[in-house]
């Protein structure tokens, strides 16, 4: 199931051509998967906790519009695929005033053990965590 | 010509797992395409001045190995390729110490007009910083 | 009237302590702000298009326990301090989960032109505002 | 002994108003604090290592001038009171150019055990570095 983050542009997130800065969606895109985890009853602290982090191996985006400050941006996240060790995630950030696309994006992730930082299989540490974002999953295997 | 520039990670920069936070390389990248720019004797605030803006059109970032609060890390940053509407940046993060690629990622960039953000052509507007950027560029048309 | 704006500790806030870089305070203040200054019908962007503009002179934070990832923490914003020329807020950190107050700040701002970046009277450009923050201060004159 | 460190204000740090964001000061006075740590032979990292963290207590930022996008910014850094249980440094932000101050800060510390974050004794902990920043300290006992 698809999670819808509501951001409003902060001050401190705008530059001086007056906009948002290119590097602060790669903050909100992580927002929208902070609450995508969420919604399966276990917070991303708790899978940390659980020994299992999840390190970008990749960040993209595309700007098509500029945010500006106070703007309210709905950050759309849903898993693009999925496998043991590795998964992905797309999002797209909609102005909500009138519904325009503004941005999307994509990050890649690797699963490994918070203490060792070696790759782990997130389908044998967090069995349902892993089921649950294989259904969800846009590309199917 | 490539242009290297040093980044010592800062503490702020950092996030709980105890790496640089992955939204930070766009920030870096960004202070190497700012010195990239410099080095043809015209800073990026002249060329805002200069009417002309390089907003972003895409982001892209590889991460190969983490930063550590502390690390120096060398950013080396190339024009990947150019036209008279676009631009894109190619940046590399070199570990300083070992010289071990840590990451890389690509910028694309619009030239626009400072005022009313419409596009422009950088080849009427600079021509010197646009022959400069061409000779540099990566992919030749 | 105190504004109660909620956070939840982004992840990029983070820092390798573990806990929201102190940094970031000053970012959740200036939310609070912009909320205060929003409830009377008139955003923080308008205020700007109306040639106001409020930066900072000085900024006090204090910081008693720490916050941490997914913390969501409720900022209490009051207007301090209010003249012709110049303005304080206090703000409190409060986290929502124990009503535990974890930290406390003040800013000071002088009133100036958007363009000129002179100082303005508040009291003559934006009446209405003036009067309905002086009724908040917390101390009168 | 004062440390000097170099800051150039990168295009992320500025905001719609055309000068640094006043919470990036708190980032480069962290700069000015690594280093004046590093210059004693023991980095900021090998201290947290040695089990010696130092949290902030209070932050104390004032601003005098903006600082503007390519400025190039002089963090001057110094301890201002010791005891075993907390310290505290000052910062001067000077513009390069012109040798103008533009802001100045203060930051108050706890030392606390980096596992426990319970508060230790600097002096039995870290003898050296203790009397060294003892030495330098602007307020002597």
């Amino acid at each position: 199931m698809k999670t819808f983050s509501e951001i409003t542009v902060r001050y401190a997130e705008t530059d001086q051509m007056g906009i948002a800065h290119h590097s602060v969606y790669a903050v909100w895109y992580e927002v929208g998967r902070t609450e995508y985890v969420k919604q399966f009853g276990i917070s991303y602290t708790e899978m940390e906790k659980a020994g299992v982090m999840m390190p970008l191996t990749s960040l993209e985006c595309h700007f098509i519009l500029p945010a500006k400050y106070e703007d309210e941006i709905i950050i759309e996240t849903i898993p693009y695929k999925v496998s043991q060790a590795r998964m992905s995630f797309e999002y797209t950030a909609v102005r909500k005033k009138d519904k325009v696309k503004i941005g999307w994006g994509r990050t890649e992730h690797g699963f490994v053990d918070s203490v060792t930082h070696r790759p782990v299989s997130v389908k044998k540490r967090l069995p349902d965590l892993f089921e649950q974002i294989s259904n969800d999953a846009l590309v199917k295997k």
